[in-house]
């Protein structure tokens, strides 16, 4: 697998994307891209758990059902979620404006919302907004629509690689948004996949849900899950590999490969969690069971008083240990180790369940780096789990105590 | 029930307290108390659900299990939590010391310590101070004693009311620290009550483990439930009633005065959670089931979106109903009332699931009041619950954020 830097979704074959302002951001800012794929793609989503469900995620349901998904059309600034009735026909009409323009059936349409919750679309705005998309589709769009997307997010999201399937190259490329309403369950975000492989619907649920699992599913910013979560893929066979139509050397292959890019740009949302200053990432090893390592690394990611801590840089391991202990994860609090990671340097700070004699100074160090890392070695069995996550800051609150789009 | 102003644990019958300077602050503010009880006073208790339990609370597990309670000891400053073989010896050490000294049975005794987790006891200065606590046992001692066990906690918590019960005047008090570190699962942060009712030990725990349920099991201050969490409550008899040994109308009365008082402390804990600049109280109605109404009533009162909402005074009911959708609670979205109280002035500020046109000033002014209340009908059953909570702020991630004792 080749690292595609600079490259994003419009470089996968048969991909065109746009990114357009259409006034739903009071700042003026793109808020709205469409992505449309030539061929006949099959996609994979998971969407939100959330019992309040947005409009566009209740219409997406419906939709994925198709055996072909072509256009995909998210809009930031407006989540429509909490809109009744008038809301479900608005993504039907989105979805319905976008078929008839690009001459798609309208069931071949996605439609992603994010923004805020309770307030009715302008649909003026939306209408224009969407043929100024569909006109302005280009294969030099996907920058463009990655930008469209986002919210709160202080970056864009997005990454690329191509590998080998059946002696052809395949490109993979997503672009993703996060920053604050982020404890995916089962659905994520927004993230969506493109793809020229050429693989069956139902291989490609298989390996998407199984990825998604491990990665924007082991992801929280404040511990709550959105109305609006979805994760999707599509993939369009435009690079000609041999059908991947059962689990087999490729299907792992092209597996492991979304799991990389699913875990990357999961990482990518963490860290520009709202108001967050370094990532965290939570490994715990050597639980007895995968639930209990899973549950128990997303407890820690998600401890506010350990998120204050990592803000101020402070070792607070017994915060950490606490965490642990209160998720439902069978374990010995007296066998537990945990240590610090920083850009390759180590500290170990607890052993067998209690403090050891660490160098402060050292620890603080490690703590004040962008990127850092807690293992937390159960010993008490052999399954591990990854969870990320970002600092509990003042900008979170600040962010958060004021109403805005 | 006549609610005893100023009054506190010491104006049971029978019961003495003190509240000494230790040294195990390093502010030198006050941080061990002893309260005693005359008679051979029965008790019960809840204890944390954290597997990872402080030392003391192990062995008050044990402790509670005698049928005598005489003496509780309560020091902050450090909780004595994962600090091993050492620490449970510490907190065997100081039940005794307690027992020598007071000439009681160790089992009579329990140890509740609030504070720092991971740091072995000052063994020399927990000596000392408890000699000092004993010797200081007065009938005025109460307040000092509400006082000595907090720890970032603004200010004292303490209720006092009496009652009738077979004619007799009966008095029942309590005292309790929260602050931070507070969600509790069953146990609770350090509550401990006094009571001259003459009742047994079965009927007791009966009362005390319901009431529990709905008061200190129904705050979240932060999400992180502690590993020194416990509540508990003694009963001397010295008021001479007719001994409560059955369910009955004077077992009712006096499980509805601890639901009552319970409630209160829960209360001011919530309010003064750490950072905190308003009670949040989270009332769900008519939902079909009363787990419902618990879980999407606690989901609410934890979800930090909502919290920073409220710090902001921000109308912003989405987030209420996102909280609400990701509980695992069975209710219909499309059915959802929320209306915001604030001093006897009410808002309604969505209905079936959608916002209602509302006056953004007056709502803002009613969230801005120091007592807010949330009410979420479901109008989709008849069971309803009551949850408590505070606002995130940047004050929480100020205390929080740096290493403090």
């Amino acid at each position: 697998m080749k690292l595609l830097i600079g490259k994003t979704i419009t470089d996968v074959a048969g991909i065109t994307a746009s990114g357009v302002s259409g006034g739903l951001k009071k700042s003026g800012k793109k808020d709205l891209c469409v992505i449309h794929s030539k061929g006949n793609p099959v996609a994979s989503a998971v969407f939100t758990k959330n019992k309040v469900k947005a409009a566009p995620i209740v219409m997406n349901m419906e939709h994925i059902k198709n055996p072909i998904t072509k256009v995909i059309v998210v809009n930031s600034g407006n989540a429509n979620a909490c809109t009744g009735k008038k809301g479900l026909e608005d993504a039907y009409t989105m979805a319905q404006l976008t078929a008839d323009i690009l001459g798609v059936a309208k069931e071949e349409v996605i439609i992603q919302s994010t923004g805020i919750i309770g307030v009715q679309l302008d649909m003026e705005k939306i209408d224009s907004a969407i043929k100024k998309g569909c006109e302005n589709l280009s294969d030099q769009g996907g920058h463009d629509a990655a930008t469209a997307m986002l919210t709160t997010d202080t970056s864009e999201k997005k990454i690329a690689v191509s590998f080998e399937i059946d002696g052809k190259e395949i490109t993979l490329a997503g672009i993703a948004k996060g920053s604050g309403m982020v404890h995916p369950n089962m659905g994520t975000m927004l993230s969506t996949l493109v793809t020229d492989l050429n693989i069956s619907k139902e291989m490609l649920d298989l390996a998407f849900k199984d990825s998604v699992d491990i990665s924007y599913n082991m992801i929280s910013v404040d511990g709550d899950t959105s109305t609006n979560d979805m994760a999707m893929v599509i993939a369009n066979g435009l690079a000609e590999n041999k059908k991947i139509e059962t689990v087999g050397e490729n299907f792992e292959k092209f597996k492991d490969i979304l799991i990389y890019i699913n875990t990357e740009l999961a990482k990518l949302i963490a860290k520009d969690g709202e108001g967050a200053t370094k990532l965290i990432e939570v490994e715990v090893k050597n639980a007895q069971t995968l639930e209990d390592a899973r549950i128990s690394a997303k407890s820690v990611i998600r401890s506010n008083l350990t998120k204050c801590a990592f803000f101020g840089a402070d070792a607070n391991w017994g915060r950490i240990l606490c965490a642990v202990g209160y998720s439902d994860a069978e374990f010995n609090p007296n066998n537990i180790d945990i240590s610090f990671y920083g850009e390759g340097e180590k500290i170990q700070i607890a052993e067998d369940g209690m403090g050891v004699k660490f160098d402060v100074d050292k620890a603080k160090e490690i703590l004040l780096k962008p990127e850092v890392k807690v293992e937390i070695d159960l010993k008490d069995g052999e399954y591990s789990a990854t969870a990320w996550g970002c600092d509990l800051t003042y900008d979170y609150v600040k962010i958060n105590g004021a109403y805005t789009t």
